[in-house]
């Protein structure tokens, strides 16, 4: 387990020469899920969704419907969490209570700031190609009304940890001779099948290069 | 998207007569999933943290380390969102406003109790069987040492949420002559891997019938 920022609300763990690597593992984490959880507090309530995402540098974007309650509460920069897990394993230990998860987890804490301008559309256009890469290029572009009913959110990235488990399970000492009790790890994996064309699409149109290397 | 509990927390969109059948979405959506992100606030500030989790009838449980601090806290009985989500597409569309994901999401706010005694044995056995059936059974049981280094906690089913999204992309009228623009979607799946028994299991030591059912 490691920890990028030492905050109170972040775990106190890390080494300080470990810094540059964790932030390289929290950009890793980030890259490699799909979406976010986007935590928030609504009438002193916790919410969370799920929420698509995008990251620049040490800036994370996130984006969707101006109507959607929860982005309109973000944007006033009341304080979000935003988490990011890829689950890398079942872990089967010999004890109950030393099963476990492989995983990965990044979760960063902060204030989101509403973007505009040139922002709004660079944060678009990171959110896209997090999720679809080369959608920006190959789509029609967004039009004033659309880009006026989405709301894009921007996270920096100062307040983050990590946590990692990997590998094989722990197990007592007691339980390391009770060969009978299968220990090990089930991988599991994010897989992306087949494209399936719409039912619009004209019959035997070609899957373009960048839709195949994503499926 | 269904909802099925109207409180101010809940959409209120959902038909009377579609609750039962949400009901079995909400189900559904909970036993799909593998963990859950736990939402609560802590000092003020929201945090979301990924966790394991199992359903029974409508009762969730969950469970962590009693020295896990966002675990005591919601063990006071402060109020928590539980959210699951399945990424089941990307969705293509032929304009960038109208990309999309497929997916089912269950959102359930409430007041988790801890509990003690039997449903403490019961809740950490629902939760075992729902990421690692079999294991129960197969294992070495918990020992009072390892049950008390555990807090179980369970959250009634009672206020909750289902999203989904399913189908096509919708695109535009102003579109649906742009056969030059790919529209469609892509599968997204869990899938498990191949199991990896531990290295100090007896080389070939066959792998028990209830992990390969999950492998």
């Amino acid at each position: 387990m490691t920890t990028l920022s030492p905050t109170p609300r972040s775990t106190l763990t890390r080494k300080k020469d470990r810094a540059a690597t964790d932030r390289e593992r929290l950009y890793e984490v980030l890259d490699d899920g799909l979406i976010c959880h986007l935590g928030l507090v609504l009438n002193g309530s916790p919410v969370v969704l799920p929420t698509g995402y995008g990251r620049d540098g040490d800036t994370l974007y996130f984006h969707g419907s101006t109507g959607a309650g929860n982005l309109r509460a973000a944007a006033t920069g009341i304080d979000v969490c935003v988490t990011v897990t890829l689950l890398d394993g079942l872990v089967y230990a010999r004890s109950l209570n030393n099963h476990s998860m492989n995983y990965r987890s990044a979760v960063v804490h902060g204030s989101a700031r509403l973007v505009t301008g040139e922002e709004k559309m660079h944060g678009l256009h990171v959110v896209t190609e997090h999720l679809t890469p080369g959608s920006w290029d190959h789509a029609r572009a967004v039009n004033a009304k659309e880009l006026a009913s989405v709301s894009v959110l921007a996270l920096d990235l100062a307040e983050a940890s990590v946590k990692i488990r990997a590998g094989e399970p722990i197990d007592e000492p007691e339980d390391m001779d009770s060969h009978e009790i299968w220990a090990g790890v089930v991988p599991v994996q994010t897989t992306f099948g087949e494209p399936i064309p719409a039912a619009y699409m004209p019959a035997g149109a070609p899957i373009p290069p960048h839709v195949r290397a994503r499926g």
